[in-house]
This record gives C-alpha cells, sequence and structure tokens, in this order.
C-alpha cells in the first residue's frame, strides 16, 4: 500500500465539502491593498476567515465533520478538547444542527472562553491543565456516553473542511505562485496543501509558524513530529504541535516552512490593524511577516495568504477607553 | 433668487465628481453581517470609507477640489488648517498631483498627526491653539503666497467628492429606507443628502452627531448656526460645528438628527472592532449606535451607514503588547 492511498481526502472530497458547506459558512471575502503589495514587492490576496463565523476558519472544519456524522452518532453527542476557536466553532455547528457538544477545558482556561463556548450551547468540562487530564476526560465522555471525539485538527473531515478556504480562495482571486497558511496542529495547512496541490500541483504551498514553536520545520527536517513542548508565543493558536495526520499531508504537499519571530509578528499585527484596518489575531499576523519582510517575494508575482481569524481579547483596550471617556 | 439656486451641485455634478475621482480613489467595499442584521431589525450595508485612502472619505472631497483647480492655482498650491484626516487626505492628493500643500495645524497637534501629514509632503505651519490665530495664518498663507483654501468642509467641492461616497453605496446596496452618516463639519453629511435626495427622494437622511456634540440637532430647531464651542466626546471627528454651506444643506435635505451618547459610541465602538472584525474611529461608531438600539428599525428594512474612517492611536495598545511579548 503506498503512502498516499492513506490520505483519504482528495478533489472530490473537497469538492463535496466545500458543496455540504455552502448553506452553513460565510464565503469570506478576499482582500488586496495597494500599500501591502507595495511593501510586498508582489499582488497579494488575503482571504478573510477572520470574517468566518465565530471569527475562524475553525468553523468550517467543526461543521463538516458534523454534518458527516451518522444519525446515531448526532443523537448522541460529540466532544471535543479545546480552549480556542475549534471549541466555539463545534459548539455553534452543534447548536445549529442540535447536537449536543461537549467541550474539555483546562481550568485555566480564560473565563472568557469559557463563557463564549457556553453561550453557544455547549456543555464545558473542566480539568487539570495537563495532557493527561484532558485526554482522560475525553476517553471518559467517549466511553461513558458514547460521544464522538471531533478532535481539532488530527481528523480527515476537519480536514476537509479546512481545506475548502483554499478552494474558494483559488475561485476568487485565480492564478496564484504561492499560497500562505499558518501552521499550528496542523489542519489548515493540511488541509490547504490538498486543495492547491489538486487543482494547480505547480502553487506552492508555504506554511509559517513562530520560531518558538517551529515544530513543523523540525519535524520535516527530521522526518518525524518533534513537539514544542509549551512554547510561549504571542501566536497562541499556534502553540500546539503538529498531528499525525497533518503530518503525513505536510511531509508530502507542503514546499517550505518559514518561520517569524515575535517581534515581526506583533510588527505585522499592527500594519494589518493600522494600515489595512482589519483585526485578526496574532496566529493570522504570522503569515503576514514575511509578506511584509519580501521573503517570499522570489515566489512570483501573486501571493494568497489566509488570514486565519480575528479573536483577540480587546477588553483591556476598550477598559481603557471607557476609564478615560465614560 | 430662490434659497436652493445657492447649492450649486446638483446631480450633474455628482457624477461628474464620481468619474473625476474615480482614477484615484478606492472604491470602498459594502459590507454586510447576519449578527449587525440581528441586533438591528433590519438589513444594514455599511459603506466602508475606512478602508478608503488614508483610512477616511475625506481624500474623495481634498481630491475633488485639488482636480477642480485651474493651472495657476495648482502652481501655486493650497493651504488648510486640520490637524485631522482631511490633513493627511490633502496632503496626499497634492503629493500624487504634484500641487503643494501648507497645512495649519495647532502646536498642540499630536506628533504623530503632524508627522503623518508631514510624511505625505505637505509643509506643516503651526499656530497657536486658538480659532484667530489658525485664521490669521491661514489668511497670512492666501495673501502672501496666494495659495488657495481648501476648506476641510464649508467648500462646495469638497462637498462634491464626500457626495460620492452615498451615490458608490446606492450602486452597491441597491434601494435603501434610510442612509445613516455622522455629523461634524458637515461636509459628509451635506454631500450625503444631496446625492441621495438627486437619485431616491424618498430615502431618508439621517445625521448621527454625540450628545456632546450635537450643534446640528441645536440649529436645525433654531434655524441658525448654533456652534457646540469645546465639546468633550471620544468621537473626535465630530467635535467641529456645521459650516454655512453644509447647513444650508442640511436644513433642506436631511430628514432627521440623531444623537448617541459617549457609553453608546463606545459600546458601538466595540461591537464593530469584535465582532465585525473592523477598525473603525469612534466618529465612525457613532451612526452605528442607534441602529443597535434600534432607534432606526421604523425607518424600513434596508439601511446604509457610512463608516466615514478607521484612524485610530493604536500606539498604547501595540506599546502594551509589546511589552507583555517582546
Amino acid at each position: 500500500m503506498s503512502l498516499s492511498s492513506e490520505i483519504p481526502i482528495g478533489e472530490r472530497q473537497i469538492r463535496e465539502a466545500v458543496e455540504r458547506l455552502a448553506p452553513w459558512i460565510h464565503k469570506t471575502p478576499v482582500m488586496t491593498s495597494r500599500t501591502l503589495d507595495e511593501r510586498a514587492g508582489a499582488s497579494v490576496f488575503l482571504k478573510c476567515e477572520n470574517l468566518q463565523r465565530v471569527g475562524a476558519f475553525k468553523f468550517r472544519g467543526a461543521m463538516n465533520a458534523l454534518l458527516l456524522l451518522d444519525e446515531v452518532a448526532k443523537a448522541k453527542g460529540v466532544v471535543t478538547h479545546s480552549s480556542g476557536n475549534h471549541a466555539q466553532a463545534l459548539a455553534l455547528a452543534g447548536s445549529l444542527l442540535g447536537i449536543p457538544v461537549t467541550v474539555v477545558m483546562p481550568h485555566t482556561a480564560p473565563a472568557i472562553k469559557q463563557s463564549a463556548t457556553a453561550g453557544y450551547g455547549a456543555t464545558i468540562r473542566l480539568c487539570e491543565p495537563t495532557l493527561a487530564a484532558r485526554e482522560e476526560a475525553v476517553a471518559d465522555e467517549v466511553a461513558r456516553k458514547g460521544l464522538t471525539l471531533v478532535h481539532p485538527f488530527n481528523d480527515w473531515n476537519v480536514i476537509a473542511g479546512q481545506a475548502t478556504v483554499a478552494w474558494e480562495l483559488l475561485d476568487q482571486a485565480g492564478p496564484l505562485d504561492a499560497v500562505v497558511v499558518p501552521v499550528g496542529g496542523g489542519g489548515l495547512v493540511s488541509g490547504t496543501a490538498l486543495a492547491v496541490k489538486a487543482r494547480s500541483p505547480q502553487t506552492l504551498v508555504i506554511g509559517v509558524e513562530p520560531e518558538r514553536a517551529d515544530d513543523a520545520r523540525r519535524s520535516l527536517a527530521s522526518g518525524k513530529i518533534e513537539p514544542s513542548g509549551d512554547p510561549r508565543t504571542i501566536a497562541d493558536g499556534l502553540r500546539t504541535s503538529l498531528g499525525e495526520r497533518p503530518f503525513a499531508v505536510i511531509s508530502r504537499n507542503v514546499d517550505r516552512i518559514e518561520t517569524a519571530g515575535e517581534t515581526e509578528i506583533v510588527d505585522a499585527l499592527r500594519f494589518l490593524w493600522e494600515r489595512l484596518k482589519i483585526i485578526v489575531e496574532p496566529s493570522s499576523a504570522v503569515v503576514v511577516a514575511p509578506i511584509l519582510d519580501r521573503r517570499l517575494s522570489g515566489e512570483g508575482r501573486r501571493i494568497g495568504a489566509v488570514l486565519s481569524g480575528g479573536n483577540v481579547d480587546l477588553g483591556p483596550f476598550f477598559e481603557s477607553l471607557a476609564s478615560r471617556w465614560l
């Protein structure tokens, strides 16, 4: 059996996911900017998944996974572990489809994340902030209640859902020389690679991760998953290390991994907020950092980049504003 | 002579401004949001002038005024007084057309505003922070150097330029029951009123201003301009009082003035940043406040709203971020 036969997501599965998701997701806009193009030395097409439902691409994968469950599984419900965008995405998808959702979160997760997820109707199960405690809690929900695990990224149906981002981008932007995406657990980058290589094999797929969470770069170099521990990066969505399924896809379909330092990430974030007037989260700014540095300008004149999400805690900013004005 | 003959901007002048500006401006997108529509109880079409060049609609009026100068006036150059978006708009327009621009600013204007304007190649002339000092400085530039004054709002060519915002909005959004715009000096609201009433007389034009800077409301009630002094509102673009020409237009073409309190403005700002993921300035949030409160839902199902600009000082936010992460 060849390695590629282990990857069950091809053009057909992605096309089906595009159709399946169409009634549920936002077809997010692609933004261009003269200022950005001048800085980049290329035409840059920003796929604005910060404008997706729940403010992140994660809604696509979660929704696709739920729509593909059989009726028995739908009735019993699903469980996941996440304190980030996947938790809210799955919670919203479940509430739209009437599927019960349980989310395992460490009790150290910010109250705002817990209440946002509970606000979509999910049941929150808190656990100790360790990997072992999390896995035990999930296994317990699966064993005792018959829930189906919807993993944030190590799940083929989730990956097929994330693949629809790049599929849409190619429809909207036309031919691209390269597509740049952030690398966290690998759901988005692997879906992107499958979509891009299915439709446009000559288009480069470039993953970008924080220097401080460069497990994809190290894993591709060594040929096996090299986790990052608990990296301290502002790009909170990219602290996770690669899953096995994404790694299998990335090994064969991603052309290059770039990294971005923390200062570059903050500079790119500020550029996107101040000059492009869009709220994105640091994990999205990561892909724009090497574009602003012209590290990708050798990759051709037309570059697509996925702005993965826009969920940032603006509480402190607005509290300070309120204290000055109200 | 009838009053209306004093207003030299009609459908023809606006159409000409649309054509004249087309090669220079961004045709800004119109954004919609399910979340906003649910809150509003109406379909809301947001005209994103925060994505205009220099981050504000002001570029339209400034560019239109410069394009209409004769060759002698172009060679001598122009002067204005502003420490806000009009200063940067005129500076960029002048630099694109090779027209010298002098901007009179109080020496108390933030260094960031001075350097942004100078960065577009304008000459900055500082003056004492009083109306008398400002008028004297402008008069001096006009008398000694033969510069042409391009007033931020009390100028028909500027008003015709601002009218192109609503003209585009009607093209993009289709028929609207009401168009809502912020009211500061009155350039945008008067241009909007002229454009909307020329094309769609039954569409209501509603101006919104901060409660603390409610000179338009008071002026329309008394029939003469009632300035606001130096109002302390977070909506810094709307502290100016109405000019005479905008007042003449507004008196006849604006259906209603609404006001927004400071808390409502901050709440609307937070909604736009957090939920819609767009950076707008407080002056733009002012128009969204009565929409979120459903104060306009009686005005029909389709409401257009102009988000006038996106220039906010994000320095403190990014300094705090950098101090935590870098």
